[in-house]
C-alpha cells in the first residue's frame, strides 16, 4: 500500500507518494496561490492528490496533509492558516468529499515534520521525542507514546512561544521574552548584526561581505575561525536556544531532543554544544535519564513524510 | 469498595480510606522518620495500609501512594526521594508484598494531587489539566486525556524548572532563573523583603510586625489595603506566576490551570489577576480556546485523595 503526504507552504504546496518505509516514490509541486478563494485552493489539493494517485502503482490507503497554523486534528479543520487565509475550514473532509471518501487527515506542519523524524528519521525508533525547527520562528512538535500532541484544538505545541527572558525581546506574538525571540534564525541575526555594529573589526564582517548579508551562518563562519566576537555570538545563541531545551527536558523528559532548521545544518559544532548543556542543566543532573540532543535527517522531505505518516 | 491513599511527606505519612467519590472515611497520621532505614519506613507505610484495611467495611480495591521526588510509577519505583532518604527503592512491589499481593501504586506527590484535584476537586469533568503549587517551591501536575504525564522515568512534570529569566535568581537546583525562583511563596517572600528594605514606610511593615515575620501574605495584606509597595509586589509576582502558566498554556493548551499550595488562598483577589494576564498573553489570543484558572479545592485532603485516585 501507498500513502500520498501534503506539505502546504506559503511559496508552493508539495505532495509526494510515499511508501511504509518512507520513501517518496513520486513528487510534484504546484505553486501556493494565497489569495485564491478557500475552494479553490481544497481544489488544488484534491487534483494534487489524485495525480499522485492515479500514477500509484499499488492502492493509495489515505492521505496526510500539513498546514501551517492551528490546526485542530481531531476534528480535520484548520482553525487558522495565515498563509492560505482559511479560518475554520473542515479541509479533511472538503478533500476527502472530492477524492471518493479516501481517509484524509490533517496536521500542523511542525507537528507533521515531527511525526516524520519520529517514523523515518533521526528519531526512528523513540516513542517520546521533542521535535525543534529553528528557522525564521521557532515551531515545536511533541510526540508523546508515537502520537502527535497538539494540545485542545490543535493550540498546544507552541514552544517557541514560551517566554525564558521575561520582559525580553518583542515577539511577533505579542508577548516579550520568547524563546522565537532568542532561538530563531532571525534571533541570530539580530544578535550577530548587534554584535557587528560593536565589534566592526570582527572577522564577521568579512563573512557576511562574502555572503553579501548578514546571515544565520555569518557567526557560526567566524566562530569557526577563531574569531572571538563570533564565539561570543555563538555561546550566546546556543545558552539561549539550551535554556528552551532544558525547560522542554523538565516538562516532558523525551527520550530524544531533534533539532531542525537551517540552523541544525551546523552539524556537531553546534548541537554537541547543545548536548553539554541539557547534560549539565536537566533536573536531577545524572540521576534522572539523560536525553540526547540529534540533528533532524528529513531536511525538507519532512513535511510531505511527516503529512503522509498522519494516514500510514 | 474502598481506596486506601497514603500521602509520605517530610513531616508526617497520612494514610485514608477513600470511597469512589472522594470522601475520606476514616484517616491516621504517623510521624516520618527521615532517618529510619528503608525497610522500616516501608514496613510503616504497610501497616499504616493494614491498620484502615482491617477498619474498612467495604472490600479495599488497593493503595495508592503519593511521595515527594522522583518516581518512575510505570515501574513502581521510588527513584529518588530526599526527605524519606530512598533511591531506586521498589516500593510498590515492596508494600504490596507485605499486603498479600494486594495492588499498590505509587506516585510523585505533585502529580497525585493533580490527578486528586481533577477527579475529586476542581478539576472535577475536565480530561486535561495542569495542576500548579505555589509553597516553599513550584511543583506541577500534568493530567492529558484523564492519565497523569510524568515523562521518562518520571523525570518530566517539572514545570517549577522551567527558566523564565534566564540569567536570573538562582533556584535551587542549580540553574538561574527557574519559575520556582520567581513565582513560589518563598520568592514572593523575597520580593516582599526586598521592598521593604526600599520602602520601611510601606504598610507590610505594619503586617510582618503583627505576623511576627515576613510571610507570603504580608504583601497582598498590604495590597489589599491600598499601599502602593505592597501593589507593586503583588502586581510583580502576579507577573511571573503567570508568565509560567501562559508558558504551560502555549505548550500543553489543556482545559484549565489549576493553583494550589497557601498562597492560592488569595482567592478571587489573585487568581482573577492570573486569568487577565493568561487570557491577554496566551498564543493566539481570542481565535484559540480559553483556558481557565481556578484555585485547587482540596487542600491537604489533596495527597491522600490522589494516591488513592491512583488505584481507583
Amino acid at each position: 500500500m501507498l500513502w500520498v503526504g501534503i506539505d502546504v507552504g506559503g511559496m508552493s504546496i508539495k505532495g509526494g507518494l510515499v511508501n511504509a518505509k518512507g520513501k517518496i516514490l513520486l513528487s510534484e509541486s504546484v505553486t501556493t496561490q494565497p489569495q485564491a478563494p478557500q475552494e479553490e485552493t481544497i481544489g488544488v489539493i484534491a487534483e494534487l492528490s489524485a495525480r499522485l494517485i492515479e500514477n500509484a502503482e499499488e492502492t493509495v490507503g489515505g492521505v496526510g496533509i500539513g498546514i501551517p497554523g492551528t490546526i485542530d486534528a481531531k476534528r480535520g479543520v484548520v482553525v487558522y492558516a495565515n498563509n492560505i487565509r482559511f479560518e475554520n475550514v473542515p479541509m479533511a473532509a472538503s478533500v476527502s468529499e472530492r477524492l471518493g471518501g479516501l481517509r484524509v487527515e490533517i496536521g500542523n506542519d511542525a507537528n507533521c515534520a515531527a511525526l516524520g523524524e519520529v517514523r523515518f528519521g533521526s528519531g526512528k525508533g523513540y516513542e517520546n521525542a521533542v521535535f525543534v525547527t529553528l528557522g525564521t520562528g521557532v515551531g515545536s512538535g511533541i510526540v508523546l507514546d508515537g502520537t502527535v500532541y497538539e494540545g485542545r484544538a490543535g493550540a498546544g505545541a507552541e514552544a517557541g512561544h514560551m517566554v525564558i527572558c521575561s520582559d525580553g525581546e518583542c515577539c511577533t506574538c505579542g508577548r516579550k521574552g520568547c524563546w522565537e525571540a532568542y532561538a530563531s534564525a532571525t534571533a541570530l541575526i539580530r544578535m550577530t548584526k548587534r554584535a557587528l555594529e560593536a565589534h566592526p573589526e570582527s572577522k564577521m564582517a568579512e563573512f557576511a561581505q562574502n555572503e553579501g548579508k548578514v546571515s544565520g551562518k555569518t557567526a557560526f563562519l567566524a566562530a569557526r575561525a577563531g574569531d572571538t566576537a563570533g564565539l561570543e555570538v555563538v555561546a550566546a545563541y546556543e545558552n539561549y536556544v539550551a535554556e528552551g531545551l532544558v525547560n522542554l527536558v523538565n516538562i516532558f523528559r523525551p527520550e530524544i531532543l531533534l533539532i531542525g532548521g537551517g540552523v541544525s545544518h551546523e552539524g556537531a559544532y553546534f548541537i554537541d554544544a547543545l548536548q553539554k548543556i541539557v547534560d549539565a542543566r536537566s533536573y536531577g543532573g545524572a540521576r534522572n535519564p539523560r536525553v540526547e540532543v540529534k540533528a533532524a535527517t528529513l531536511g525538507n522531505a519532512a513535511g510531505i513524510l511527516g503529512a503522509a505518516a498522519l494516514v500510514i
